[in-house]
């Protein structure tokens, strides 16, 4: 299993009139933790991006265990339990100190700026194979 | 089931550098069309926030079969299969034109303004009693 | 004078823990707003950012005279009081009702894909004429 | 001079479909440097918005003089300039490395939980005093 985390601090721009963050927040702090991720694998997606490779979602899903607030240091973290082949699935936690407050998953595809779905790129499967490997 | 549909138009702002709507925006969609499901069945959303009732999300699930761009007029449905007891289960699709391009739903509880899951107060037990023996 | 309206609805998305709308969501209600104005010229920013023409913004001033809160109607009005030459300036007001709750004014540049200013093209400042002919 | 700073790094949800960050999140990043600012004061947000003293914003002003991008790292910096009496006059800048990409300033009150417009509560004008006595 490959896993990074990272770090977000809420924003008072994230939260709502609940006074908790609002919950279509929470895909960009996957994100963040997402692109931790790749970094980690050698692939960071704003080269993917430059070289033409993007990485739509097709599918995610989210359970809200607890809320967060503004000012909460959250802890991210992105997990690919599997080496993927054609798709990526990638799961998420967050947790504020030692409580679990989120989990979550993501689904993607490669695609090229034509919009067409593709193969993962062989740079990319080789990095993958390198990662799961150890 | 009770349904209703809002109409609306992709903002810049909610584009991404793939040059498609960035899919953490589409929960603030589902909203939108959650809150003129609300309106609908005479339960609004301010008047319930404004009374202290509120709709937190403990759950999400979205599947993006094709992409939103800029500008594209989107009509996204929000639907209630079931009376709620305890939560609240509501499934949308987004369409653009006659093509669907993204399915998902949202779980809701009631919390009061401390933060405690409530049962549904008895007032909206009774809409959603009416709507449903429609 | 070229002048466009458009009536948004506060999303809660767009509120923060304050209750109210979030300070830096005027911005996409300004850009509702100025689609609707460049619509009216005849110049849909949908097809000038087709044909390679962008408009980023060089500057922008708000001034928050009322607080928005969620579900408010809101009228957003965009105008242009002068011809644009080189650089395009657009002044914004929001009214909740008769009451006026923001003033602003954004300040945009013609940019082609490669990232830099442009002229107008011709086409554009036909219809800048053309509008303010009338 | 008060000044602080903070570091982001520019979030695939902040961009938009002309590649560049949206001029709207500024905002936001604004904001994360103005609660560094009042961290360093010994006035942290959280607390004073716990304690029912809220910043609402005023006025906002941008100059972009130079694009984000994804994942560029940015140095947000907020300076005050002049012991607040009763609104807050705060300066932004925006450095991608050594260039300056952005400037802006964001004016405040103090608000309390009603929304009545308030002095600066005894403490917060004491802390004040002391940063600026240095």
């Amino acid at each position: 299993m490959i896993t990074a985390s990272s770090e977000i601090r809420v924003r008072y721009a994230e939260t709502d009139a609940m006074g908790i963050a609002y919950h279509g927040n929470y895909l960009a702090w996957f994100e963040v933790a997402r692109v931790a991720l790749l970094d980690k694998l050698g692939l960071p997606y704003k080269a993917l991006d430059d070289a033409g490779f993007l990485l739509p979602v097709l599918e995610v899903g989210i359970r809200y265990i607890a809320s967060a607030r503004f000012d909460d240091k959250l802890t991210i973290t992105a997990s690919m339990s599997e080496q993927p082949r054609v798709r990526i699935h990638i799961d998420y936690t967050i947790h504020l100190g030692d409580q679990l407050i989120t989990t979550g998953h993501t689904l993607h595809a490669f695609m090229n700026r034509t919009g067409q779905a593709i193969k993962p790129p062989l740079f990319v499967q080789q990095r993958f194979a390198a990662a799961f490997a150890k």
